[in-house]
């Protein structure tokens, strides 16, 4: 089964570590393949980002499923382009938000999400409105998350935050936060901490292996027309 | 003070009586632009579509902009880099559907929607879950609607079934939806029936005319970054 | 067309004020009137005032529409026998408050109300409980608003606080804070301000001009009776 | 203790028929006293009747308040005057609709309303819309339930329809559906039966012996002022 | 009238103060029996004791309706066995926590709750999520109570905490918060304290001389099967 | 990893079916063992028998805890003790309703289940009110499922009456409903059909892989105390 990860950035320089932690925790009947793409933003910080990546992801994911994909990850926390994914793909398709906020709330009840810069807020906020309690921002550009020393500094401040706010389960809204030792910052907090890599990776994974996938009823197939 | 209304489809075979009909209700001092795409898709009947029109009108937007707008309406129930455009841009911009359900709501309590294709149903019903009672559709491809008679019939058949279903008020749920008679449907089935267009550019004159335009707060500016 | 807005109060010293600010407003077809009451409470804070005004409100609606009149805003935040009105008359009948809010949420996402005396916020919490996020007040009694200053400087101290409790629109909640700078405020805190005269001047003239008035279905003709 | 009923009509026929019920149910240390209204409609079957009856029936809850009154019920389902009462009084006041929904809630899930004209029935659905599962009516005006045997015929029909429609707890949603056989009713179609007048007065009695009334924090009292 | 009060914890020591409550607010028909457990948890402070209570509860039930009973309270805010009893009996059975949250509901708008442990906050905040504004906690062990005292001035801490939290109804959360001095409470704070035996036995009462108990189409009866 | 399926019924009937459907699914890594009752209802067809059968569904996972399990399933759909279990574990717990639910909704909007018995519907659909569209019953008890084929008969049909209700997901509602041929129902009636199992322990798996469990602050520990 190959499972395909899509970066919806014109950039690879996650690639690498994205590949390196789903190899961690796939199946063992699952191929992993990463894709980022060649146009569009660099990094996903607004609606206006999504906008102009949308295309890119929807047209990176059809040449996937040509290519003999069996599942496909939108792995950004903002998910352009998903829903145009779920309806044009007859293989399923998965959002990193929606695995990650589905799972976190098996583990509680009021769900705190950290994002990336302040902006990033209020349209993680509107689009989770009546799934999550409280959504913050480390106030760093995703661009400069390499830096994990210093991402985990304030990660660690916002789940304090979010704790002290009343949120039960911490889930990390981007998908560049990565390499940070996350098993201590559970300890240290005693709070779960949902890694979307590792919901998507795992809510694909059974889609795949159960033969499912978006419904038609719901996602019915784009009608064929004129694209200029 | 111009108001601009984006057309989110490649053709313009719309733009002459949707200008004709803005013209008959805009105020004095409004003067209005009607555009189209020169790129993407033809017309707009799924999520697919928007994805793929999204960028070209947020791009005719920020032109427009340029050009002097004060204000711009997206013409499409879809919607199309609505979002984008409010973080975007420093004028008001509108979209259609959020401008006649609104003023819909003022008029009843359960507002239902006609919709094109069959299949556009279950994306507005998602994106109106909570505002609207129900969407039926016409089951016509939106470039057939050039055929208003036919159009006209069947809509009239959905009014019925939206007033038995307990609705109370009719939204069109398309911006081709022209050249009809609706004074006499509205006669006829003694129900409110809201124009998207006439919505659009009331709601959009009376955020020209107020200095009013989407909040910062809810919609921050787009980080500056490289886009390929 | 002529455009009536009834205050629902037993004074006329509010009435020049809103008919000046409703002349800068209006289209150029439309002629306002402005009616206040010769009975009832002289201003309107709390659900016992509105009780007391509302059958005055209706009855001077029922007199404007016999003389001529094409649309009636009533003029109170809380709308003080609306939807007597919706039901028993044949022309749009739109309150402050709805027009207001609807206005608002175009606009963000988290409205906030400015309301006049602490008392107040209750009752109009509870009538908004779903639609906005906070409702404050400037903890003045309305007859006090003739000293604008005074008011323009705790709506200041009001807006800070709404933004600080995370709301990115401010409706002011009452129809008697006229005169002040909205223009300078809305620089200077970066948010939009909805004021309710221009939001219901908007909703209304909309509906008149598009022939639109409430739903018989949501709004049944009240049946004849006796009436004692 | 004196609980007053104030049916809020200008009729006294149903006064006997309501007092001989409350008669039957009330503690032994209730004295009931029932109050019809010299003015205002004869019967309330709009939101229009509700308004002109308002200040009438708040004004007789004042005079009972002023006469010794330890707890008042408003005995109407459209439940007129009731907050400006919760705001004015200082003695508890409970309105039929809402201690009979209170209580139908605790019986099942979905509740069913049987209301009495079908333009009544808007009205209701808008008021509960959160609340009751579905509203319907005998198409019935109220001044004609004095055919008892007419009435109690067409409110079989209408617990069976609200029975098919899913419903497991049925309202009588007028206070002038008495003196009907509802034990057998009850009997014959094995759904809980909530009559308004039996639940206010277990309401209101429980309010008066625990010497609560509505909050004041939520029913501030109103700002005195000049009433024209 | 038998009204059958279960404490449903292993221990009698609050059975004689909850008896003693109950006969000052019964009325003269009723007869209260309280029975307490020999089995399960000796008190209940989570969902774990609530799961070990449940059984003994309903069997206490199912003893109590051959003994003659004719409705059954249930006596601790987590309501073990509850829905079972509600199934199985064909007399009313009443929770104290759906009848004091019923009850505060008709007294205003947002209701605070104060229970025991802080353990116990999050099981009867996600129970009441939609009902109650804010779960609070003394922090006391439920056997702790003992020392009306101390759990006194601690509700006291409380009250202006839920107040300061913009509640304005408080409910006691727990059935052995007796024997403090409510009326000083309510007078000092200004709001409505609903005490949920109080609250339960005027339901329970109700249900009972009304012949009404749970809809058997929302709690059909249980069908036969081998138990071992 | 150890992953422990408890199928809360007095019979083991179900077990072999189980265990195989999970070895089928399950990843390399993991160890299923399925463990029924010897104490409670033979099958759990209520609310009633959901209580009866808590304490020993508790006490089941906590034997197998201190046996070394590192995940549990609670494998009935109305998931007997799952908070219970919750709180007392330190190891992740999960329910089969709460997965398949949360799976069903990545797939689509209206999410239809299929439980047993008529009278298991209400007491699913009060617990599902919230997150699923419909539930219906293909009125057969539970331990009459050994009969595959009149129990996949019935299904369809329940498959059709749900797409015809609107829904575009379905989930079998109970853990029993084994050995049917899934695949071609999904392929007959074009709609996703989840398996509570198999949702289970992808949920269960992924719970364990990133060594998550039920937040505490959801769930806080239950206090130790004497339990007769």
């Amino acid at each position: 089964m190959i499972l395909d990860i899509i970066v919806p950035v014109s950039t690879d320089i996650w690639n690498k570590g994205i590949e390196s932690e789903a190899e961690k925790i796939k199946g063992q009947d699952t191929k992993v393949r990463v894709t980022s793409l060649t146009k569009g933003p660099v990094s996903i910080e607004s609606e206006y980002d999504e906008v102009l990546a949308g295309p890119h992801a929807v047209s990176a994911a059809e040449e996937l499923e040509k290519n003999g994909s069996n599942g496909i990850i939108i792995y950004c926390f903002g998910e352009p382009g998903l829903h145009a994914c779920k309806e044009k793909l007859s293989i399923p398709v998965v959002g990193i938000r929606e695995a990650a906020v589905s799972m976190a709330k098996i583990l509680g009840d009021r769900i705190g999400v950290i994002s990336t810069i302040g902006n990033a807020v209020p349209r993680h906020a509107r689009a989770l409105r009546r799934e999550v309690y409280k959504v913050v921002a480390v106030d760093m550009p995703v661009l400069d998350f390499v830096n994990v020393e210093e991402l985990e500094k304030r990660i660690e401040i916002k789940i304090r935050e979010l704790i002290d706010y009343g949120c039960d389960v911490v889930v990390l809204g981007c998908g560049s936060m990565l390499d940070m030792d996350i098993e201590r910052m559970k300890d240290k907090y005693g709070i779960p901490i949902v890694i979307p890599l590792n919901a998507a990776v795992a809510v694909c994974e059974f889609l795949m292996k159960n033969n499912l996938r978006q419904s038609r009823l719901a996602y019915p197939f784009p009608p064929e027309k004129e694209i200029k």
